[in-house]
């Protein structure tokens, strides 16, 4: 299915160039999962002592991958991830956690650790059962390939109906030791069970306990994949991973909120958010990215909340589509979304006009300038509720034809 | 904007005929709120005594005429009910209360009633005031019409991107008496505030005191106008009102759960969910009608959710459109409702075939009967979570390209 649809409007010219990270080796192969001559396995190596976190889907079906991922991410350290692309092995049952396990115990045997060291995911079609021996058939290529660079390689192997690879770095410091971060991701539809769950990889040489590094990485998650939305729907596979090798050699911090660790705090949230934004700007039949803005929530959950109720409402993002400055729509969507509000308290703006203030329209509202804003591919929304101080922002795309396109009019 | 979109394929090709209920005069009349050759007011004149129930939208930015209506249905009696299309008056500040109050005055004049005795409802455009002094140049017009039988006048009056109008009638017997039941509705989005609210008026000659009335209302709006969705857009308006004019003479019932009730909460269930079906058989873009069973979920509360969920899903309402018996969405939406829900228990039929069983795809269930069924306009979808005995059945449509044509494509 990946590459019939036409290439997102949004894809980069260019790519980023991702830096070795100390202590991390990769590797893509091709293993004839589903697809035909592309690479669709993706293999990471960690150094010994690599601390791990994980964000997982809360999906009350989710697949035996991401099963596995839990438990080993109870131990905090992880020696590899091994990932394919092509077959979810979702709702397969209990053939499905038999492939898992071959999947994980073939990259532990090649890498020489023990299968709980081994972090797993697999993407594409659902409840047809993994062909396991196509991917251990790979392990000697993808050892053979493992190096620091090839993350455009990676990248590209994990991809499902995404129309262009994602790639995100950054650095900070570290009690004035450099810090490198890398991360790729893949995601078109926000799912789409049979082709396009949401999987992130993000490594880094700093020197991060476990423990504060799940804290850190579950806000950062917040802040990024869990402030995006295409349509609405959760994958059974969802899985962002954080690798931190230590070989940077800074001293630990000592928790969550020790400033020492504030300059890796933003920079991973560059890295997330930036991946986190690629994936909506490769939101199935995408033509417009849309920023929304909410503040004056009753707190920072609730203003997470409307902005989501807002980004998820059909109407809202066929009005996008239709570049129509339907600020009633988003009246709408913030009455649906069931948090605290007040009509006559709310006011919304639209390419940094104010369209609806305090309750009413505003009837005179100079229309040229919204419209213009409109016609572009960068739409920014503002919403304050006059309640309180809580913020937040999230991010979607436009509902189109395409959108119709690539989920009904093929067939899976 | 009514009338610009093809007809639904599911409109009836004739209309019940609804009986005069003893105690209501109704009539519509053409006042140019918005539309021009076409009636766009609503009048019921209900007999001292009426009892009143209702429904209203649980939107947090909901109307004024909304607002109005508690405080009405709070004293459970009514003596009118007066309803626009064309113009919502919802988002209109101060004016817009101001709206609803002449609107309600002009009616109450008209009547001969206090305008604490009259109910509301606005249906239209968002933002824009209300003129309400169109529609108080219609009241002589309305009196002068008022009569037992104007159903198909009243129904269509009240359209706004319906594409047919919505009628329903049945009948029962309280304690020996025969009670009649009259009921309009419209609706196509399950909502776009600026054109598609959901409004329904159910009458009867049943003598049923107000807070009885109530909770039969409620109960059967739950499994009726709260089991369906077109986009899971949720209006600023939605109104369901039921009026009792006690003219049966039945001796009233002494509680919601009189057995004598039995018939007549039957009944009413019966219009009620024949009503709220005809809003999704004209759902914006429809072009599949669509019946999902949930059982074996740990509650009716849950099982209704969690069919919620996967009506509401854009992948599972794209699937059905494109005739593809992608069970996997099925999945998918059934794990993020957020109820409780066992993998490897799960079963999933489409057209009466099980296609998932137990937590694994049926690998060779008899396709060609699913196939043929989803070819159809009418698609049955039945889910087992395996859990419990919570059950319910929810409605929807599919989202096409016709729905992004009517949102998107034409411009309010």
């Amino acid at each position: 299915m990946g590459g019939d649809a036409p290439k997102s409007p949004f894809a980069p010219k260019s790519f980023p160039a991702l830096p070795a990270i100390d202590g991390i080796r990769i590797a893509a192969a091709a293993a004839g999962v589903k697809y035909k001559g592309r690479n669709d396995v993706f293999l990471a190596e960690l150094a010994p002592g690599t601390q791990v976190a994980g964000v997982l889907t809360k999906s009350k079906t989710c697949s035996s991958a991401v099963d596995w991922c839990r438990t080993v991410l109870d131990k905090g350290k992880a020696r590899g991830i091994i990932v394919n692309s092509g077959n979810s092995n979702a709702f397969t049952g209990k053939i499905g956690e038999k492939g898992t396990k071959h999947m994980v115990q073939a990259a532990a045997d090649a890498l020489g650790c023990k299968p709980k060291q081994v972090l797993v995911a697999s993407t594409g079609v659902i409840g047809v059962p993994l062909p396991g021996d196509r991917i251990s058939a790979v392990m000697p290529t993808l050892i053979e390939a493992l190096g620091p660079d090839n993350w455009n390689d990676s990248a590209n192997a994990i991809m499902t109906t995404d129309t262009f690879p994602k790639l995100a770095t950054a650095t900070a410091e570290i009690d004035g030791k450099q810090v490198k971060i890398a991360g790729i991701a893949k995601g078109s539809g926000m799912i789409a069970p049979d082709m396009a769950t949401m999987l992130s990889f993000v490594f880094t040489d700093a020197n991060v306990p476990s423990a504060i590094l799940q804290k850190i990485l579950k806000d950062g998650a917040d802040r990024s994949f869990n402030s995006i939305t295409v349509d609405g729907d959760t994958s059974t596979s969802d899985t962002l991973i954080l690798a931190a090798t230590g070989k940077a050699g800074n001293k630990p911090p000592s928790s969550p909120s020790d400033k020492r660790l504030k300059g890796f705090v933003a920079a991973l949230d560059a890295v997330l958010t930036d991946l986190a934004t690629q994936v909506v700007k490769d939101g199935e039949g995408a033509s417009k990215f849309i920023t929304i803005d909410v503040t004056g929530a009753a707190n920072k959950k609730s203003a997470r909340r409307i902005g989501l109720a807002v980004a998820n409402s059909p109407l809202v993002k066929t009005a996008i589509a239709g570049e129509d400055a339907n600020w009633g729509r988003v009246v709408m969507a913030v009455g649906k979304s069931g948090e605290p509000a007040d009509r006559d308290k709310l006011s919304i703006a639209m390419g940094g006009v104010t369209i609806a203030n305090k309750g009413e329209g505003v009837l005179d509202y100079d229309e040229a300038p919204v419209a213009e804003h409109l016609k572009g591919t960068e739409v920014h929304i503002e919403i304050d509720l006059g309640l309180g101080k809580g913020a937040a922002r999230v991010w979607t795309c436009d509902l189109t034809h395409g959108y119709i396109a690539i989920n009904a009019d093929y067939r899976s």
